[in-house]
């Protein structure tokens, strides 16, 4: 037996998400199709992060157990042979020690999450940007960003679906930046709730347009009610990039 | 009558190339109509660089006359408008004398090359950058770029189908670098011959990955020879990305 931890690439838009859900095609699903016939194995799959529908990963952290030990890269490129042709790729694999768990040693989450401000739609890059039209006071969307960080009660920016007990989660980074006509937005904490980062960006994007201010970021911050979030930012523009042990 | 200068980024899988095609759809096409549905006129289009089957860009210059005069920003939000659901964006509209012809005033054209060097497959990336397994000397390639430099006779790394008159053309810039796992290749010259751009792309992965070194290329060069090219790169990791004038 041998525990190995798989950073797994993929493109969320064929899938209903991470997790199997009844008559739908999970990435999971596919990742245990795909060890099914490399290995003849159905071991459990866990992974760092439920990503909804639509969300991609460029470094989702999973581990199984397999009985027949082979070679780290031999799983890897075996996974991807029989991967194809699902847009899910297994970037590496490491042998790890039964001690690891990719979701419950994980110490912090990395999210991307991209915009492109600009008149004209996206011929290119549609399937990965979330378009808005008018341009963005981006200034503005990071100083209020900067006024969510720390240990607060998420509720307002929770999915009513979110199972987590409790509604209390630490933000370490939430930092908006732009590079040419694309804006970033980084969202660093040990774990996230339940549509959490797609909601923190959807309340930046109206401060961005001027519709809000810093104060009513705050204040709905402040008001624990779900009803208070703005609309949440679309699934396609949001990536998971890292997972810290 | 009014000259119009249009900026376009497109996608171009699902093209023929910019160009109209017998029994095939071409960029041309679709802007064609888009122009008649917008405006009901079918002026001629004429743009800087005719890019091949499943090449993109981010950048093409094309120019329209209308008989109708609108300000350039109704021009941009009309063709746009009908142009969906094509993946083609009018990026920007401006008015311009007769003087400006899309294609003759050029004075450069700029050409971003995209490689994705690493042992797993693209499952986020694979429809924009040429995938390249095996690690790529960086180093090696660029040095080698730097000898194509120049006026040179490029009949090695010209389609034979090329139609231009003559294979002298004068290569300003061809620089190779690496972000992360992503290699660029640079190209930029007045004009360029058909296929040019990813024949020299194709020699400089040979470079990289050792199997060919700078005197091949070289020798390659002066073969004035056809045969005498490595394959060339595909078409999906090239992106026209600025016209100069």
């Amino acid at each position: 037996m041998q525990r190995y931890k798989l950073t797994i690439e993929y493109d969320g838009a064929p899938f209903c998400g991470w997790q199997s859900q009844p008559n739908e095609q999970a990435v999971q699903d596919a990742l245990s199709r795909a060890i099914l016939s490399f290995c003849g194995e159905s071991p459990a799959i866990f992974a760092a992060g439920r990503t909804d529908k639509g969300v991609h990963a460029r470094g989702q952290i999973a581990h199984i157990d397999l009985e027949q030990v082979r070679p780290a890269f031999k799983v890897r490129d075996g996974l991807n042979f029989h991967l194809r042709p699902d847009p899910i790729s297994i970037l590496s694999v490491e042998e790890v020690d039964d001690t690891f768990h990719a979701r419950f040693s994980a110490t912090g989450r990395s999210y991307l999450y991209q915009i492109v401000s600009r008149p004209a739609p996206l011929a290119l890059d549609g399937a990965r940007h979330w378009w808005v039209k008018k341009d963005l006071d981006i200034d503005a969307m990071n100083m209020t960003a900067q006024s969510l960080l720390g240990h607060h009660d998420f509720t307002t920016f929770r999915s009513v679906q979110c199972q987590s007990p409790s509604p209390m989660k630490t933000l370490d980074v939430l930092t908006v930046w732009q590079e040419g006509a694309v804006v970033y937005v980084r969202a660093e904490a040990r774990s996230f709730l339940h549509n959490q980062v797609r909601s923190l960006v959807g309340a930046l994007k109206v401060v961005g347009q001027g519709r809000w201010d810093h104060k009513d970021v705050v204040a709905s911050l402040q008001a624990c009610d779900r009803a208070a979030c703005p609309p949440v930012a679309p699934a396609h523009g949001l990536f998971l990039m890292r997972v810290d042990y």
